[in-house]
């Protein structure tokens, strides 16, 4: 199918125009910038996304961005699903990129607790996609931008992007995310180690999972204690739910839509969303680059750099210079 | 102090040296390539490192480079301590290298479970450093590498690598040690999740760590059957430890030892050398290129563009073009 045709579907909101796109972003993601189909439906999509294009009118995108993070098991995919039902209900039409930055090695892994979501496979206004990271050097942070942009251009008012991970996934979703949620859950060794590990910092909202749960109480006062000293226009309010019951919705709810009155407001969103552009612009422009070293025979090239490199003939920065000296 | 002077005394082990030297590393990482001293420095050890430079001569480095990934709160700090312990009373030098790639906001924060390695302050044959990614797009890919390439030339015959959180970090890990070492704790909601999210395909080595609690037997059999099936010439094995007690750290030394037979014989620690040392040289030329995006003013540049794709003027291709067309 040609492109025009595919973008024009996607923008109808077709679920397998918008799967086939996503599914270019995803492949192109193993030689970034190689892929000139899915540069023209980037371009098509440029004019279809911003103001007005799908709603909204909250900036770049009409569709707002939610990002979900947390550790293993403290029920994210649980949690997605009980934010799709409750953005249902309100008749938003709701896109799900579902991440999976530690994946590399396995490629396109559909995630287990994908299943979970299966209730809404028929549904027309809900979105699902998973999308593991094909190779490295920031393979996702140049795929998930444009992934969004399809999401958008579908239509969708709401995509909730749910990460695997604490860690450098956990950042990274929270500088393409408007808003960014962390969810713990008691007595997942989560509480004060998860705060070393640079949560505090990327959190709009936390999220206490399995709030029936023995230490959920503990679990809130500490992080209550933790986040009381913060300064700053926007303290995280703490969330209690029990995700598998969907109790805690609308409080999750409220307290997304607070944070979404304050982006607008202080002008927070616009700054969020100029970063978010600026690493877009900056990661394709890098891409592109490493696409074109050594084009007459890249791999050869750096196989032969790294040997020198390990003989102890040359060192790295040599030997990147000689590897930017074949820059076609 | 010139680099001539602290490379000399960084390879007669003088912690100092290593230390400012690694600071000089981390603080390049904010711009990475913008650092001629650091250049000057890497180029001194390149004849510094590789075989016979510190002993071992298993390669480029005389160091071996151990990593070690988990979920927050397995016991990573904890089975560190013991490892020193277990490879200083084999008289190895040890180098520990804990990286925090969640940490871009704090910079530079020292670990928490850095001081439970104290004990080691006073020892001269240990160096331990924490470094945070001050950047994002690859800082800490960036200076990984780098900082290995010190504690190789102060003469380490073991470098350990701690990283923070499962994801990306994970997955960064294992491309850059020569072994990998997965922990797992019972009840951390971490078996078959964890085992969902990649762990399984960089393990080199599992740690089961809290064998002491509820739930170590069971995950222990969760771990075997799913290594069973594994095909390929090396099963990783598993290794119950307490590492709060010093328990099981003879049996971790044989299956790193058993391992680091393992890639000597098979010519595995080759190929994994140069992948990463092909690694390390893209990365530094990307690093290279992106600080000469823009040379007569690259934020501004970077801004206008940023605010003509909110706008939906361009599309996020044709803005990497534009700051391509800059390339200084």
């Amino acid at each position: 199918m040609d492109v025009g045709t595919l973008v024009a579907d996607a923008r109808r909101g077709r679920p397998r125009a918008v799967a086939r796109l996503i599914t270019l972003v995803e492949n192109a993601a193993a030689v970034p910038g190689g892929d000139e189909r899915l540069r023209e439906a980037m371009a098509a999509f440029a004019t279809a996304t911003g103001p007005g294009a799908s709603g909204g009118g909250r900036g770049p995108y009409g569709a707002r961005v939610i990002g979900l993070t947390g550790s293993p098991g403290v029920g994210k995919s649980t949690s997605t699903g009980m934010l799709i039902r409750a953005f249902r209900k309100r008749g938003r039409r709701v896109g799900v990129l579902a991440v999976d930055p530690s994946s590399p090695f396995t490629g396109g892994a559909l995630l287990g607790d994908r299943v979970r979501m299966q209730e809404h496979a028929t549904d027309p206004d809900v979105f699902i996609r998973s999308m593991a990271s094909r190779g490295h050097l920031g393979g996702l942070a140049w795929a998930t931008p444009q992934a969004l942009r399809v999401l958008d251009a579908a239509g969708c008012d709401v995509i909730l992007v749910e990460t695997v991970g604490v860690g450098q996934a956990e950042v990274d979703v929270a500088r393409l995310a408007d808003t960014t949620v962390v969810l713990l859950a008691p007595r997942m060794g989560d509480g004060i180690q998860a705060a070393k590990a640079g949560i505090l910092e990327v959190a709009d909202v936390f999220v206490v999972n399995k709030a029936d749960h023995d230490g959920a109480q503990a679990l809130v006062r500490e992080l209550r204690n933790t986040v009381a000293p913060l300064r700053g226009p926007w303290r995280p309010p703490i969330v209690s739910t029990v995700a598998s019951r969907g109790e805690g919705a609308d409080d999750l709810l409220a307290a997304l839509d607070k944070h979404t009155a304050y982006l607008d407001e202080s002008g927070e969103l616009r700054r969020r969303r100029l970063a978010r552009a600026r690493d877009e612009i900056e990661t394709i422009a890098l891409a592109r680059l490493r696409a074109r070293f050594a084009p007459e025979g890249r791999e050869r090239r750096l196989d032969f750099l790294a040997e020198r490199l390990l003989a102890a003939e040359t060192d790295p920065y040599t030997a990147a210079d000689e590897l930017l000296a074949t820059l076609g």
